[in-house]
């Protein structure tokens, strides 16, 4: 395969599909299953693809095996160009700002689990640092079922410098923390906010814990059993969406 | 191995954590790694099922592979008892009811991430029918990282007629359907309750749909990109805790 650096593999039916919706005749090529089991949904996303103009070829199941590395891509592989990444500067901030920060979350699957629900709650942006953190990778694109497509994605060189200078713009840091001291309906999201959240069984960095103006915490059981922290975001984005529609 | 019937395999640090936590002295055995790359971990690991009074039994990686079939183990893999079932009659309703019960959701890691949501949100249980529905697996174990373990799991023959049994002991079933008349903040969860959920992208069958008393939706942005089920689940869980606490 010739393809330049700056591309990526995307594996899976939806993550597949909603690459070829966004990207179209931008995508690299499509590569189909030659004689796939499941027939009748890779035709049609075959179909799909020429119609938005993306080359298809066709390619022996264990050829996408060796290619896709461990990823579910069932029958179906795309190549992409490389998602755009937005500068902090850039992004376009006001009052209905809504940005999710991510503190060292490296689990892939929470990384696109993250991004699935900012953007199916029309978050501004999804937020992170460089280094330790999960990467753009086939695995994240496909927690995300496609959503990374549509998301606007800014990558930082460090998390606390760049959520200082959020709140230089007027945004309010919130970091969802255990120890929290306000249940989060208790905390104003109706203005402009970026909700912080930490790793899985780690929770937020003491330096960026410095950096929120308020933590939160969401209302637990007495069950020993803690939320994962993708939901955790998507129950704190869902919160920030019905405090604002109650304005 | 000579194992009973009734055994369950459990995989992974956390979820065998949580079964030495739960189940002690009544695990068959513990397996860990004989010279893991993560030795403090796993040794911490050994200890605690030791000091749990679990037989530690140490095997070869490869082993452990073999035996986890592409469950990530991390070293580690339990034997337990299988997991009691509540009868849908023997379930104790009262005042603060709040079932999740599953329509068809035969992702083992989106059932696993339920049962996880629903005992860190203090659900009373949660419901699926015997057909069509992910199995109790070491996949769906790890999802629900170990919360498996604290859970009430209710299986029954069939959906519609158990929630028509629990509506006719005083509980309310609320379907979650992107096409729901209210949205969920407009929902009385004070009441008991019960939150049916349907399969990604299938949403609630008709027959289910038709014993619920409300549909209702979650509040979701302008974009294509649709909320996983188990997040759904989350959110409408959150939402019942949040108007009970504000009662």
């Amino acid at each position: 395969m010739n393809r330049s650096a700056a591309t990526r593999m995307i594996c899976g039916l939806q993550p597949v599909r909603e690459a070829i919706r966004a990207q179209g005749e931008r995508l690299e090529r499509v590569l189909v299953e030659s004689e796939p089991r499941d027939g009748p949904q890779l035709e049609a996303l075959a179909r799909f693809a020429r119609d938005h103009g993306a080359p298809v070829e066709r390619l022996a199941r264990a050829e996408l095996d060796r290619m896709a590395r461990g990823v579910r891509h069932q029958g179906t592989i795309a190549f992409a160009p490389e998602l755009s990444i937005a500068r902090l500067d850039d992004l376009a901030l006001g009052p209905e700002t809504l940005i999710v920060a991510l503190d060292e979350v490296v689990d892939p699957q929470n990384f696109g689990a993250v991004v699935r629900s900012s953007v199916a709650m029309d978050a501004t942006a999804v937020l992170w640092p460089e280094h330790r953190s999960a990467p753009l990778s086939p695995a994240a694109f496909r927690a995300s079922a496609g959503a990374v497509e549509y998301a606007t994605l800014c990558r930082v060189t460090s998390l606390p410098p760049a959520l200082e200078a959020l709140r230089a713009r007027g945004v309010t840091v919130v970091g969802l923390d255990m120890a929290g001291d306000a249940l989060i309906d208790r905390v104003d999201l109706v203005r402009p906010v970026a909700l912080v959240v930490g790793a899985e069984g780690k929770g937020l960095r003491k330096t960026v814990r410095r950096t929120c103006d308020t933590l939160t915490r969401l209302p637990m059981g007495r069950s020993i059993a803690s939320l994962n922290a993708s939901v955790a975001v998507a129950i704190a984005l869902y919160e920030a969406v019905r405090q604002r529609a109650c304005r």
